[in-house]
């Protein structure tokens, strides 16, 4: 379930080749025949091939992508990921718009995999967040998966879940849980955030489903595992970092959100090299 | 010159919100008027209130928001950026949005004025590249105007730029630098990108406007000055961070670019925390 | 929560207008100032005037559309709906699209009114399905909440509800329920097809949270009702009408899925009588 | 001349899928051979099975969609209406859109083969009108053909009928029909509306092209009919359903218009049911 | 009826300012005040003021554009159009599209009066085709209006002109009349192309609405309108120009089309002289 | 580097087709198939022989379309440019598209090529302006190369050009040019209008790279010639034609634009003949 990236990949070639890539028009004669290596600079898990691989069909139908690799395998550096066969026009003109989604999305799975290894030996899950780089959401949550991360809910549309902001508008928690039981539909859970020990009785008292534990220390977040007692979900939220990941999985919370999963992304150093093909004699 | 971003907050908006914002609607009552306040989580360089102030006003033209500082303002943690007014609906509906870009674009201009700070008493610009998060190019580049960093190219389009991989393809520096002599327009400058002294002695030979050096060492940068002795722009690129972008400054480059300003953003830490405002009686 | 329903109304002008109105430009005379009256033909539940409003808004925002009553409500034959004024060949060309919207929604919500009124006594809600006109679910999906039923999963991508022919494909009930368990967002919860006693009690106990009665009798619905005990949520779906309703009602099911509110619309008669106003002297 | 709908189906698709179909991510295996079997619920029309197919293909080149009868035969309950190989992901995520159409379309197909058989030995032609549903014009128009009715002009810009709101607007028949020749293009034929006898002496006196009999009773009709003694076409109007269609084709107009051809649509059942396909030993 | 341009101005600004306009962002101090001149520097017939004030609205709503004359007004050199005040910035980039539609709007409509004057004691009406530029039908039929011209269909869809290509392919005249009176809609006259004098008469005799006379001499087309007497229109086509138009007037037919007045179009001399406000003191 | 023209022929056809070819579906029985040539009816250079093959092949890839010239070849009347075999109803309804883009195309490849051959034996470039067709500014700047001619920049993002206008609200050429220097990317050069001797001088001490010389007399040229002595690229600008371009290019100027090029083109005269293939007995 990749979702459906067309229209993204059509706006990147867009914006970087708008009416034409003048570079490769002015120096390289048509037709070219090429072919270019995709390989990594360091090591990584690797996220979005298929994605690589329509950026170049998008430029060319006549493109050859071969990935070498699966999304989710680990690579080291030096390790060639696919091989792009084609026009050489169409090699350079996609060059860099291919990395800059690879890149990207494999940063994520890096960063994710780390995250989900180090938590391995405790139920909790990895989730990710709404805080997502505008128009690259269903790529990034897809790279969550990759990484061995699981999906928190996918957009406004498709979850409940009451934040301080709304309970602040609705005048309380009691209030908001019980107008979004009437008001949405049967197949939703339903969510609340809370950030102390008062608010985490209302919620529980008003049958939520979820309960979002708002930055609170490992020793709260252990005392609202014992209370809730298995009642409804705990999910802990708020800065949680490589450093400090281990401290709340311990606590027993069922999920742990990471916003940094893709908010604040490091691409994964990955580049292409291209050769011109022998011609046949 | 920001651009045109409307489009790129639709899609965001359409992401996030898709056919309605369940929770707000079940447990807010319509038209409640609410002020939120926009605050710096972290010191950084704000950029991006103008692209904030969008997604609300893209959402309802109703909500009034007020910038408390502008875009390139340098802030400290509980500063607040921007008031906004409006319906609670709207402000709860388009906080994430505009939060996502505002966090990223800001994330980008501190991490540029870091830069550009260290290498403010050298002759060289910091500036960007093409390694931007697609459908984001133009704000991003924005981000780092606002940072004191200069534009590279924007595109394939409006800037002439023969890599390696052009290199090897066209069959070599002066075959590649006479084609695009021909053909580019005259209202274009000819960069080449050169690995090696003998490289460089060829791109020089051919009358290249500018060079790019890539991946050199200080060492070999100070050399390559030397040569052109002003003859054509030099540019320093290749993993180039806060690290080492002195040493490369004090080469006597006239350009450093750094990728790493758009593909690794971390994001500033910025929130919004809402209001209901006291009914009239 | 109508959702942003700017698009359909876009392309409904789009369609009928295309590069003009032959007729009203042929035989009106430009800022010929009119009123129009949008009235009820027969008696029903009026859903869309806000849409309405919003198609001669997107025409010219010089036309003043003044809603008499508000969406939910109950008309007899000959009650003003709204009042139109503004440009006579605005109020012309936008005349059909605005109606085609307004009968259609309110078509659905009298006949949601309808089945909502008939099971007012039961614990049963009137829920909607995916059976809806393709282009118009977020409008459909409103005049069903509007004429007091509530709204099902709005899509693929916001609930989980595995049908025969998914059960077919994943190998069995138990597998497909796992599997959905390990894989779908934590916020979601699960929904099953069954349609007998034996696949009812499969799916009980894999734990899904929503079980859906497919085509059984009341007889059979009356006994799952009792299996269950509250375990689960129970739904009805399968050809309901007016005339079975009561019956399934009576069966002690928490929900009652009609298609047919949506996929078999009859159009509630509504029409607009336009005048010229009084040109002041 | 199905004309273009592959921007409606894509809409469709959009709407229904979005980010993604999660049941059928998660409870089916990637690439699981499938074949589907589009069957009759019970007797009619079929018209749309050229838009399935390309339901179909538009989310996967790979499926084979092979219809076992074509639009415009009868079918009986029970009978195959079209096979579908391929993914099993494929033709869960489309089954609804597909058959969305397909019900909706063979519902007007049904319909107006039934009026058309009615007044089959009669001079009238069954023709739709501009009460459509938004987006679905060429659709809806091409089921009336299918079903064997003619259309009506297709939408504001491509025909001239001045109705009662245009004549009040304009200031007399008379007035509209002069101003219409002189302005609209020669291909197009002059309708007018008229309610009774006045206006009808009215039109024939001005020349116009067709005239419409809005609401009039048969023997209104029939004293039309025998006033214009074929100097123009007559077209019969408002509110004509299957009770009544005999009797005003008896008076001998050219052309009964009927809008609940394509406003009041009783969806045909159909269904579609899927089987895995035995894997290749 | 100028039709739906705001499409067509998007884009063209797309086009040209795309992600942003260098020079003026470089050289211009934001929000400098300023005033600009339209003026024309040659004689002609003004078409497509609303389309350039449309141009400037489309980049910035505060923009004031003041017509000083109204589309097809003669103009001599040195006229004034209109002036245009607001930000400096804005008139610079939006003076090159503005003046694009404008010179090319104007000079079809300059054309089109030079035409319809020549043969203004004549029955004919001169008409336009479908030689048009892609993407500007809707308004170059307009700049013919506005020249004093009228409209020939639209496109292919709201007439029926049957050419020498479809006769061969449907077998002859006759066959494609009668097929076309049963298929196409009542509301809809049959044009035929003949190219001789037994073509007119077969098109005559099956009843045609309309007959184009292709590429016929003025002796020829005398025969045709003899012939005919009325019992239909008569449409002169074939590269005619201004040289021919009076011979062919001459000859008493209907309509003479004239593809070159949008397919070779020779822009009206417009420009825009920009000054800086005095800033209030 | 052709540029991406799908969208606009998507335009086209949406524009002329829309829902329907009424005179061809009316007329020509489905599947027929047919060949037709595409021909010159004059002389002169072709180009948009690809844009014309990509008509067809959006109407129906089943489309065969074979060139029998290339782009940039010269015609003479009766040279036959392409064969087009499929459908006969693709034929007809992709036929005027396709000669509208390819007789537009050809008759700027025409002029400029002319233009070119006239000063072909001095050192100035032919080039082109943004004095295009609002939409076809990517095509048309492809035919200017076809012809022979250069391209100046695309648009306002992609070169620096201060002109007058911008002049008067910088204060001043100096002012003007420093001020880019500092804001713009280092790869672009820096073009200058002036319109006399004293502002060239002022461009050439600023260290303007190009220097536009407009609506100078070729007497102000040969003096602007060797004043800059090859100092900064010189270009002519300012209502050149086939009459003065010779004189102008004697002057001794490095580029000599064109605007009439692309706003006053006169269409190249190709038509579409069509015929029945023989069916296979």
């Amino acid at each position: 379930m990749l979702g459906d990236f067309q229209e993204i990949i059509k706006q990147a070639l867009a914006e970087d080749i708008g009416p034409g890539d003048l570079t490769t028009w002015a120096v390289v004669a048509p037709d070219t025949p090429a072919c270019a290596r995709i390989l990594a600079k360091e090591a990584g898990i690797v996220a979005g091939l298929p994605v690589a691989a329509r950026v170049f069909a998008s430029l060319d139908t006549d493109v050859r992508f071969s990935p070498q690799i699966r999304d989710g395998a680990k690579v080291s550096r030096g390790d060639t990921l696919a091989l792009v066969e084609g026009r050489a026009e169409t090699l350079l003109s996609g060059e860099r718009v291919a990395l800059n989604f690879l890149r990207h999305l494999s940063g994520i799975a890096t960063r994710t995999a780390g995250l989900v290894q180090a938590v391995a030996s405790y139920r909790a899950r990895i989730v990710d967040t709404r805080k997502t780089t505008p128009g690259l959401r269903v790529l990034e949550k897809y790279a969550v998966r990759v990484g061995g991360g699981h999906n928190h809910r996918f957009a406004l549309y498709d979850g409940v879940l009451i934040k301080e902001n709304h309970i602040r508008v609705a005048g309380g928690i009691g209030q908001a849980v019980s107008l979004a039981r009437v008001r949405v539909p049967h197949t939703l859970k339903i969510e609340v955030e809370v950030t102390n020990r008062r608010e985490l009785d209302e919620a529980l008292e008003t049958g939520a489903d979820i309960i979002l534990l708002d930055n609170m220390s490992p020793d709260e977040m252990r005392e609202a595992v014992e209370v809730v007692n298995g009642r409804c979900l705990l999910e802990a939220s708020g800065g949680i970092t490589e450093e400090t990941v281990v401290a709340v999985a311990k606590t027993g919370v069922d999920l742990i959100s990471v916003g940094a999963l893709t908010h604040s992304v490091r691409a994964l150093d990955i580049s292409m090299d291209i050769e011109i093909l022998t011609p046949p004699v």
